[in-house]
């Protein structure tokens, strides 16, 4: 494997070819050309050629890529097979609607248990999954060597529950907070999850859209 | 404007560059050079230079880029300044959240209702903002003018909503429900927010970590 040479943005591009590659198989398409995936992804055959090549050889000249092939090597580089385990920090509305609604198994994660401070929470569970006293968190940690915590906390207790989870030892934190965490630690992995970057995006396609009628009204 | 030629991937990471501006203004520095800006975001001195030279010149060779204005530019590129509306559509924990944490009016826009079908919160308010009858949508719409629709209802109900906020003229859809939409008319922007895309690249960097620490221990 050359892994640790790839660069960030084509890491980036994986997940969206596995949704796309999830979306054919569910079309009962199994074989495509890089041509045809690049038209439906609106990326050059030659980018998704250089993309996979990073990873080693996953199509046949001539015969385009096997859907399901390709998806099981994507779900593997993914780290989907690891069977990574979750915590979820902060039940508040945010916390809730991703323990009910976002499936954590169905991308191959275990999600092990949440934890908030609010004395009404702990002791209950949703979806199943059991609330603990945020107190307990680091400790739960250390216990089960949890891979992966889900910080959903309010953004004044984000940095200081981040360190508590860091003092646990958790390896990654996905960060729902849009603060900055700035973790010491080197080896924790932090992913932040910025919803604004997607509406803005939105923005600009709404105002060139705006600007182009503008232009033809003239 | 050179705009309709710009790539998809340019624009996003137009919010990236405005994040890591606001953080700038933040601590306090007031210019940046092309390569100090780069080696903050993972990027090339000269891919920076080519993403803004689509929009026109925003630097000073020699002097670097004043933080204040090029945030200014970047945000007039994203349409901060156009005071778009938005409505959020469906209030359960989703929608909820985004009411009141994610700060619409901060990126420059103007949320003037939710909707949600559920008897016990018609005629309520979260965070100030009047909750109605989903039954009245597609008049709200049409009565205000509204360009934004933030979906957030149950993935059964997402494409029959969507549908219902086109009838309305909606002219962009922000789409939380992972369902795709499907939307027939061209001129209807869709922007889907895929939080798996986002845990998927953390757990590829967890996975490369652990690959890395095995290789080490051998």
């Amino acid at each position: 494997m050359k892994k640790s040479s790839i660069s960030n943005n084509v890491i980036r591009r994986l997940p969206r070819y596995l949704r796309k590659l999830d979306d054919l198989a569910y079309h009962g398409i199994d074989r495509i050309s890089s041509g045809e995936l690049g038209k439906q992804m609106g990326l050059t055959p030659s980018q998704i050629r250089q993309d996979f090549s990073c990873f080693g050889e996953f199509g046949q000249q001539g015969y385009g890529y096997n859907v399901e092939g390709l998806r099981y090597e994507i779900s593997n580089i993914l780290g989907m097979k690891n069977g990574y385990s979750i915590i979820m920090v902060g039940v508040g509305n945010l916390g809730h609607a991703l323990l009910e609604n976002f499936g954590f198994e169905k991308y191959g994660f275990q999600i092990l248990a949440a934890f908030d401070v609010r004395a009404e929470l702990i002791g209950t569970t949703i979806a199943d999954i059991p609330i603990y006293d945020g107190a307990i968190q680091a400790d739960f940690i250390r216990e089960n060597d949890v891979d992966i915590a889900v910080l959903a906390v309010p953004k004044r207790m984000a940095k200081e529950v981040a360190q508590n989870l860091v003092d646990g030892g958790i390896k990654a934190i996905w960060n729902f907070t849009n603060i900055e965490l700035e973790i010491k630690d080197p080896d924790v992995i932090v992913e932040d999850i910025h919803f604004s970057d997607s509406l803005l995006v939105l923005s600009y396609y709404l105002s060139e859209l705006t600007n182009k009628e503008t232009a033809e009204d003239d």
